[in-house]
């Protein structure tokens, strides 16, 4: 289809770039830092290509919440903000960007949060999962925003509205060395990262943020995390030991998904798991992304433009989700009739075969 | 949950309930024809105990379409109309009707239709598949209304707003002689019905009619009468084999069944098929209904109830999608907090098991 | 996956050529005749391009069941099953046949079916559908296989442990008259094969002939012939209104599904038709096939090689419930490690993309 | 269906029934430790009237793998298998039992593991999680069993032909309290075990263990621990990051999973989640299991003899691929007719409604 919109799309800053490249030894290592440097560029003419029209663009892992200092860690915000949003500005119709912040106090992250939204037209805030920190001994530490400490943090979400994007970043050192030392390949997309991140995003739900602040959205990558496939599990478990006993939340973690939290498919092209997401939380709550530059914008269209689904769902999915979720985007796209969205889509299912006849 | 609406229930005129009931030789064969005249009652009852809220009611299969007078099937449309209207009349907060109209000519379906719509409030129109009539040497035989003879009764249903139910009857006796005398358990629900409904279906939808009215919905029971099932392989041959060639339509039967068309569970409540008319249709495109008095409300809203499928869904089916087709209905409806028609579903699901803790 | 075994396949008589590629007003018509004539050149080319060890081809429909002459029908049989043994003969390691046979008298077809079975080594039956025949009266009727005529017919498919491929063909000339003409669109694959099909399985599935003969297998192609869609409300009916009355069968429709019937891809590449009957019937009653020369083994073995579902799940719809359910063909196939059958569907998933790493 | 197996079924010792009944504040807290030590008496009832026939029993959580000492849990190990193997003697047509064994050496582990294998017939081996003990510091860790010190556990578990079970057990102390003390509604079957046991799973998976020995067979309970949900991404990643560099493992995670790896039902009947993982690795890897007495076994009975897919894949999930994972057990079990087996799913289906008729 055409007029697809993606949300997990990551750039750097001009001096990361090298240390990105240098971070992993592979034989075309230098392409991840130009890869994240370059957006107007080779990524625009692969969005061309695929019928992507729009991508919500992020500052990538770690930013500031791997940043131990907090002024530090809020004046990297503030840079970081100010770069994405220069990168935006040169072509505002087809890129907007989630904001990142500093985490250490409330205060600095409303401060930029609201910066970024009123000042920058940033459409979201994406974290890079718990802020890291030094505490009193100087011994490394993670809060998570859960923690009561973030009420006003929430409150300011919600009176922006603008949706938050919980998004991996690498796990503390301490936990690399027990768990990840002896088998690095488990670090990271493959397994590490959904691990992190399915912990913090069922503190978040169970915490009762969600009570508190109903109108706070929630963004999860990757189809979820791995929480869709233990969703029966957690609730069923919730439900009948701890409601009405330890449980803060009001509702069930089921509630929170289809009414709090949409998931996106970045990093994980795989149809059974978005068939699952589909029957666990609805199609409402999916939304296309690719991860790019570490994932490929065409494996990416190719798959959701082909999935096995309704031309409907397929449009869902790859745009009017996000049109819902983002509802300030859409003075910024192109005319929005749906069937010549799906028209190419029509095509691509119609043209593998001539036959005889 | 609560709030359920259902809309494939029949009712008989007094005059047929006797006839109803002998047409089965079941051991408890009064209780057809009295179901049929019973609304208020029993049904309502059911009804209630179930969280049905509202249920659009229809004359009972074959209706107008069985007769072969046009004068008689005119008459009969009318005196079922206010009939039905009446019955409806006694609670309007709780039922509402689709008008059977005969189909002998287009002006008589189009002015009863009108009458039916403007003067007694009801919300479409609902026929029992093809019209008998007998030809110039008195033989049966059959109209399907993707004949361009129909093309004003198409107009006038777009221009009221109205959807139309394809509803199934018996087959013509000579096909009956032919195919089922050997074998009388595949007549009605067990298979005619399906064969015969779906081959006027798909010849309505591929006829180009919806490319002339587009705003003409077609609704049709049963989880599509089997036509689901073969959706992929009917475009694939329309489109390799007639596209360009001898076809009318202008689009994929994918995408008239996507915006022109609706399935209701009426009789068929079966999870595997429903999830299979999710993936290829889409869950908006789905409605709750029972086929009351031949089956059972209390089966029925048991199952819709506890779908493996997500609450939101759930509330597609089972209520939401029956507004965005029947608009006007929103006005007579209790008030719509989707959080309280969910209630109940959430109970369902967690008092199962008491367990250890 | 390598391997693959293919079961609706279709050749004709070389005196048959001209007639099939005169009936399609293509642009191309002069392809059909020649590529049904046509088995050891492209098709066995196209084959071993897509990895398809092994075909079982049969003669087009109609064959002897649209001949009305029972002498003419079991002549075309005989010379019918020689030619196509003779094609097999040249490459036994790469082809198997189904018989046809005439189904006039029960004694003709068994006859011929031993003979074929027993003499020229074919692996099965198929069948077009009902067998056409004149009246007392010259008119145009047919036989279905459930008629107790057949008896002894199904009794030797039983003793000889051969399956019954049931195929379709046209409707009679009356009936196309009645339905198609003005719609000849809907003939065929599109719609027409599928309601005449689906009818006569399931007749013949309820007619208790698999109590009588549990041994006899019988294959459906077009995954099940839209009769999967309607499993659920066809077990509902016979049961609450048929079982103990008039209905012949023992066991539900499903049990017969499950245990004396398979389907096939043929002709029918859809990922959620087939998600449903797997979920509907179970994997081990899925074969693969393609339907050549009317479909394309490229476009089918794409299909089924990147099918979103387990590697297992593929090889058994791929080739090993085919060698399940014509044991004897074991021996004629290459090595059977289940390894290498599956390496290049592991190639053909992980080279899609070469990212950044 | 009759004839179910289950095998995720905890009991404990009768010294530990006090502390397991005080470990749970709830108002019914005296019934887990009493559950525990029951078998014969109430669970055998439920089983009874619910038509499990078979269960695979094993000690409780944590089990030797929770004592640091490497004595204490060797004569833990031996004690636990003495009792489990005389609950097991009093009904061996009922019940058999996974042994449990200290994995502070491969030696300690080898030498109980044989004689609870060769002296008991117990048919399998559950390893609670890793194994805790204390450095040369007296710090608390745990190994892992991709350590290449459990080289010789592995050998012998592939050469006594029995499956190993990884059960979950609670979090180090200082990880419960760095992330569980301010949310402990997180801990155990809500969220911790699915964590802890996935890493520890992925981890042998892809540590090269079932390249060395292919005979090895790995159970996970609860449908697979999350890991489902993200076998797309961590196949895609391992094979585009790690293959040919670090990755020890010479296949796809999915081939292990299809080939080496099992998933029970135990304590997540979640039909959708099932559904998943039928599509993802195919029926024939999945089993029944409840988790008693944590879960109620009427609760998931019920559940799995409605579940809606096939009568086939129900008797291979409710019992016949638990005979193919532990073919000895086949001898002690009665006979083995589907038939029967399925006998009252059919009644279950179809005793739902009188209806009319």
């Amino acid at each position: 289809m055409r007029g697809k919109i993606i949300l997990e799309e990551h750039v750097c800053l001009p001096e990361e770039a090298e240390v990105e490249s240098s971070k992993f030894a592979s034989s075309n290592a230098q392409d991840l830092g130009r890869a994240l440097l370059d957006l107007h560029q080779d990524r625009l003419q692969e969005m061309n290509a695929n019928g992507v029209e729009f991508a919500i663009i992020s500052q990538n892992t770690p930013g500031p919440q791997g940043l131990t200092d907090p002024n530090e860690a809020a004046s990297y915000a503030t840079r970081s903000n100010d770069y994405v949003s220069e990168l935006v500005d040169q072509a505002p119709e087809r890129f907007a960007a989630f904001a990142v912040v500093s985490m250490h106090t409330t205060e600095a992250a409303v401060v930029e949060l609201k910066r970024a939204v009123e000042r920058l037209g940033m459409v979201g805030v994406l974290l890079h999962d718990s802020q890291l920190y030094l505490d009193d001994k100087g011994q490394l530490r993670e809060y998570h925003y859960d923690d009561p400490r973030y009420d006003e943090f929430w409150a300011a979400v919600e009176q922006l509205s603008v949706p938050v994007y919980l998004h991996p970043k690498s796990p503390l050192p301490d936990e690399i060395s027990r768990l990840y030392s002896a088998r690095p390949w488990l670090l990271g997309p493959v397994y590490s990262y959904a691990r992190d991140t399915s912990f913090h995003a069922l503190a978040i739900i169970t915490s009762g943020i969600f009570d508190k602040y109903p109108g706070v959205k929630l963004v999860l990558g990757h189809l979820g995390e791995m929480l869709l496939a233990h969703l029966g599990r957690i609730d069923h478990w919730l439900e009948k030991r701890n409601r009405g006993k330890d449980l803060p939340s009001q509702k069930t973690v089921r509630e929170y998904l289809e009414n709090n939290v949409y998931v996106t498919t970045a990093g994980h092209f795989s149809t059974p798991a978005l068939v699952h997401a589909m029957t666990e939380i609805g199609i409402d709550r999916i939304l296309f992304s690719v991860d790019t530059p570490f994932e490929n914008i065409t494996e990416g269209s190719t798959w959701v433009d082909t999935l096995p689904i309704s031309h409907g769902d397929v449009t869902k999915i790859g745009r009017t989700n996000a049109l819902a979720l983002f509802p300030r985007l859409a003075k910024r796209l192109r005319s929005d009739e749906v069937e010549k969205l799906q028209q190419d889509r029509q095509r691509v299912l119609f043209t593998k075969n001539a036959g005889f006849w």
